[in-house]
């Protein structure tokens, strides 16, 4: 029998929106077919959540309606689980194109663009995700089609969110916010940091255990004494001392789409040094979201920042951020000095506040905001604490 | 301060073993520098577990004895924690090189080269897992240097294991173990989904509780009826039914070691149809591990899983499975018929017999194996049953 259509984030209305900005993107570069292989992008155009192993790609045509997603036979009814996408519209190649060395998935990829009549036109790449060997492929087999990087389009597009897909940031804030507060109640002395990082795990999953739960779930950092200084690393076996700190960066998941949040905590009082860093940066925080509206560019925000931590005596050698959506880090707009990317209605942004001042010491504070029609709204709700335990 | 180096899963001596082996392959492909991309394959030749989320890269040279490591500044703390390498072989790169359109940590990377005398030389890189535009950029800047695709060099050295490796895929097999065992206590008539997977992905950080946590955690794969016939997707919100069918695959993680384990579970009496298909899936199995010894191949142990199954009136599409080690799937010997890769004493493979037969009914069964001297020692332990719950 066939599988039926899963619960859908968003109306097909919404995802025809999104690749309607997509194609004028398209029509600008002169390309007809567009090559969409990296994964947040599809999922992103399709509303795809399958795991997909194997090699797949999708296909917006500049004159249809709905993308084509090219997939092995084994992610066929995930992805039509998944997507808006009409059964005709994912093509499944079988497994002769698996685990060879000759052919693999992109040459059922390219005989699709073949065979649709895009093999002599504008076709667009994402040379940025794209592997080498990949695009020689590309470049080898379709020698009359004139080929486009196009990196990026799909993720500037990407940058401003509809008021649907906030809701749905929303909540995965609300699962962060859970799971930040659960650390605040597992992080004992003599605990196990692996055995902290299960109950927190657990809460990335299930949230609250009464809104909404996590579509999926990535492990969390975390870097306690003496690893304050370490920024990405996860939990180990050591049990949690007394007199120590534990600096946490963890994320929630609604359909794809990523909240984050970091916060700091001190077992037994927080040393001198650690409160007053603290102070600087949740007065900096402050200043950083102040300055957050619409006009307003990336470079604005994060100088407040840096001028209020400065004032405190304190500095910091990284960016402060990122814009966030799906799959976490976003590659176009950046929370740093210079970049002038100029702030709009419904951006996302992951003000990330880690400071790792010695390699051995370092602090962290993250917010996930959004860009409010006149401000800021900031979708991370938990307090701005240095949590002490 | 300084930080320290954490707990290490190998001696230098074994990671020596692994350069020795690599820089006899960069010898005869003539390669004096081999540019390291894939993060698997660093974690193979580092120790490496830290997260990286910027650019990055390992260049062995084939004149030195510790490879070098360039990394984003912030990394360094948490690479140098993890690896076996002394200090002055991790390099770090500043923030300058983030979030730019004109540069970023590959031209890090290629001024090492310069710096190192590399720039007239061969020069190895991973064209299969580079992208396009990191490849054009190392083009463009080493523009006499004769670059060399060594696409899974380093992988084929990782197929067979040593004896120190299979002790920690025996620690990630006994995770798993304790995982798929959780999911029998957990899933239940009107539990949600989310909520039996919060558990199971708690117990895939924490293990039994008694023995090795682990290392890290991928999501588990969790698919109810109506998505049996599903592969790759997560654990939905709805709540688990009488009388329905959960298929699972997890994995459990050891210094980024990994063991993976497939089963099914039925609540309630299993239909005769599924009933029927474990018995031949079972049976396939055990002429599969039987095949199992130094000197056959990976088609050979295929061909016996597909001809017991075919005897007993079923047949199944896609491969059965792949090399396992770091992150999972290696991109090596296949489990498939024609592959003729020979098996040799501690090579480790996942065994995935998942059969989905229609769009809307599939079976998964699944062992984590090791090459034995003469014969096969299965890793996964877990019992061989359809659960029935």
């Amino acid at each position: 029998m066939a599988i039926a259509k899963g619960p859908q984030a968003f109306p097909r209305a919404e995802y025809l929106r999104r690749l309607t900005l997509v194609k004028a993107e398209m029509a600008r570069r002169e390309v007809d077919a567009l090559v969409v292989t990296s994964s947040a992008n599809i999922t992103y155009l399709t509303g795809n959540l399958t795991r997909m192993f194997s090699i797949h790609a999708l296909v917006v045509s500049a004159r249809d309606e709905e993308p084509s997603l090219i997939v092995r036979g084994l992610d066929f009814a995930g992805t039509f689980h998944h997507t808006f996408m009409a059964r005709d519209s994912i093509v499944a190649y079988s497994d002769v194109y698996v685990g060879r060395a000759d052919r693999n998935g992109f040459d059922a990829v390219i005989d699709f663009l073949h065979e649709r009549g895009h093999a002599n036109r504008g076709v667009g790449l994402e040379l940025g995700y794209l592997t080498a060997l990949a695009a020689e492929k590309f470049k080898a087999r379709l020698p009359d089609a004139r080929l486009v990087d196009c990196t990026k389009a799909v993720d500037w597009v990407r940058l401003v969110k509809s008021d649907l897909e906030i809701v749905v940031m929303r909540e995965a804030s609300a699962i962060v916010d859970a799971a930040i507060m659960r650390a605040s109640e597992v992080i004992r002395p003599g605990v196990r940091e692996a055995d902290a990082a299960a109950e927190i795990v657990a809460t990335q999953v299930r949230g609250d255990g009464k809104g909404p739960r996590a579509t999926g779930v990535l492990p969390l950092l975390l870097c306690a004494s003496p690893r304050t200084g370490v920024s990405h690393i996860l939990w180990s076996e050591d049990v949690f001392r007394p007199d120590s700190q534990i600096n946490i960066e963890l994320s929630g998941n609604r359909y794809g789409y990523m909240a984050a949040i970091m916060r700091t905590f001190s077992i037994g009082a927080p040393p001198d040094r650690l409160r007053r860093l603290h102070e600087a940066e949740v007065a900096g925080l402050d200043a950083a979201l102040e300055v957050v509206r619409p006009g307003r560019t990336c470079s604005d925000v994060v100088s407040a920042f840096y001028r209020t931590i400065e004032k405190m005596g304190f500095k910091k050698e990284t960016r402060c951020g990122y814009a966030i959506g799906i799959d976490w880090v976003e590659p176009t707009a950046s929370l740093q000095v210079g970049d002038m990317t100029e702030l709009k209605p419904n951006m996302t942004f992951h003000l990330m506040l880690g400071n790792w001042v010695d390699e051995d010491f370092g602090y962290v504070l993250s917010e996930t905001f959004r860009v409010a029609e006149t401000g800021v709204e900031v979708l991370t709700k938990a307090p701005r604490e240095l949590f002490t335990l």
